[in-house]
């Protein structure tokens, strides 16, 4: 079978692409697993060499995911799945509206297209986000029932995603399925433009012996995941029993709750001896804004019972990321 | 000020730009009533003869509204506001899902592009519709915060334009309002491809004298409203202040909940001597699947707060429609 992983050379993407290649089958549109024959990682950006953890059957193709033409070639195939990751993020959409509809909304819509106009009915997983929800009605924890109202653009752009996932879905067009992520930590490298970027900031840059500038509160709470968790509750729901979902297609993955204190507290915890960059507060108003309108506690009851992981800790998630990227 | 109302030339949008001229102002972009100058009546189909009741202020264009270089020409000005009704209706949807996507999400788009190119805030009220529920988790009596699982693509439609309604409106790009009409009772002329048409057709036949083929069950329950209630519902809504409306911009509009059966008795009840046609059995599995999606009992405390009108009672929407329209 084929594997199409749009936004598949981010971080993310990548980490997904690794572990579908390790897992070496999925459910394909036999009903039964099916060996990976050919993986496409499609993204706007390539990068300059290639990633290491990629044999000869993965191919990179970079483009734009709001060219329909070239969405419906790389998306196609007789036995297929897509897993959709490519977005403008949460800040990066607050910027530029017209870009985050370009890409979130016409590159959604390609992407559904695309598997509607294969054969059998392919997988879609789609990843949203926590950033569904919002709002002065918000409640304190939200949960797979609450209802959405996104106050951020990329919020609006993950939700209308969901709902025409559910509708391709109900249709008969393709088998959907979407997994909205809690904040994903902690991610190596340089920081993209999601608000949520100072989750992982927090704790990469100290450890790289680098001072980080705070751009939130100490009292900012977050609904995070570790990377690892994300990337097999992913590929869990993608294995899943359709009928098992239901009609409503997009869950809450798992998370813990977290202010940004006890997120620092947890690096000191674990980090023992290694020397730290220190932590410095430079608030930034509209980061601030958009992370005090996300939940920061949630429930996942139907994740879990599909039994997608959660983390156990904090620490759990620092000494991963150590492991993984600690000499990097 | 100028006025426009897609799907101008549709039952609803006739009675609105009748009521709004006999209201003689609409709150514009000052802030005050200002004095209806201009009023274009879009749709797709335009009627062979000028409808009654429009003075010289009423331009009736024809064209589509997927067309974007139209919309933002009809849709410009100085002092402007918008009623949005242009929409493939249920059953319609069903039959052909690409034509759904084309009018009711990039016509959509279309008129908020347009509005949002106009200087300052025009208002935009969008008529979204309780088909926006659904799904095998909605509760017997839905209110405004209940989660929204559209089960049609119609219903789909709508909340992805209700959702789109509420970021243009946050990001200051217009003053959006929606409002989610029950099944509106009781509309004259042909059916249209409204799955509900039954609720309409189950009085105005029988009235007729004509027997009436009914496609539903007897115990079929619909929140139903009359036209007279919901034309003042969705003034009301276009004048509301900003402010008493939120950052959830769409409300349920009241509605009394109904069985079959019981507006079959209503109607016998208030009809009093006149003659009526039959109403006959004629189960469609397809309508009748559709309407036992939607919520047949709903509640509406922001509308209701912010002093939308409610029907007294079936009576006396039953007694409007025979003073409207008995002798037509």
């Amino acid at each position: 079978m084929k594997v199409v992983i749009t936004g598949g050379t981010g971080f993310l993407g990548l980490r997904l692409a690794r572990a579908i290649l390790a897992h070496g089958t999925l459910y394909g549109a036999s009903g039964a697993p099916e060996a990976i024959d050919e993986m496409i990682l499609f993204d706007n950006v390539t990068p300059p060499e290639r990633p290491d953890g990629l044999d000869e059957r993965v191919e990179i193709v970079g483009g734009d995911i709001s060219d329909r033409d070239l969405v419906m070639r790389l998306i196609a195939g007789d036995s297929l799945s897509v897993f959709h990751f490519a977005s403008v993020v949460s800040a990066g959409a607050e910027q530029d509206f017209d870009l985050a509809l370009k890409v979130n909304l016409d590159g959604g819509i390609n992407v559904l297209e695309a598997a509607r106009a294969a054969p059998g009915l392919p997988r879609v997983v789609f990843t949203s986000s926590l950033a569904v929800f919002g709002g002065s009605a918000m409640p304190d924890t939200v949960s797979d029932d609450t209802k959405i109202t996104p106050m951020t653009t990329y919020g609006m752009t993950k939700v209308v995603n969901e709902l025409l996932l559910n509708d391709y879905t109900r249709k008969g067009f393709l088998d959907g399925r979407g997994a909205r992520l809690p904040t994903v930590i902690i991610r190596p490298g340089k920081p993209n433009k999601a608000a949520s970027g100072f989750a992982s900031g927090v704790f990469r840059e100290p450890l790289s012996g680098i001072d980080y500038e705070l751009p939130v509160s100490n009292g900012t709470r977050m609904a995070v995941s570790g990377y690892r968790t994300v990337v097999e509750g992913i590929l869990t729901l993608h294995e899943a029993a359709s009928s098992a979902i239901g009609d409503d297609r997009s869950v809450n993955l798992p998370s813990i709750s977290l202010t940004v204190a006890e997120m620092i507290e947890g690096l000191g915890r674990v980090a023992g001896g290694r020397p730290l960059g220190r932590v410095i507060a430079a608030p930034d108003a509209a980061i601030q804004a958009i992370c005090d309108g996300w939940p920061g506690r949630e429930e996942a009851p139907r994740a879990l019972a599909l039994g997608l992981p959660a983390d156990a800790d904090l620490d759990s998630i620092i000494r991963a990321y150590i492991e993984d990227y600690g000499d990097a």
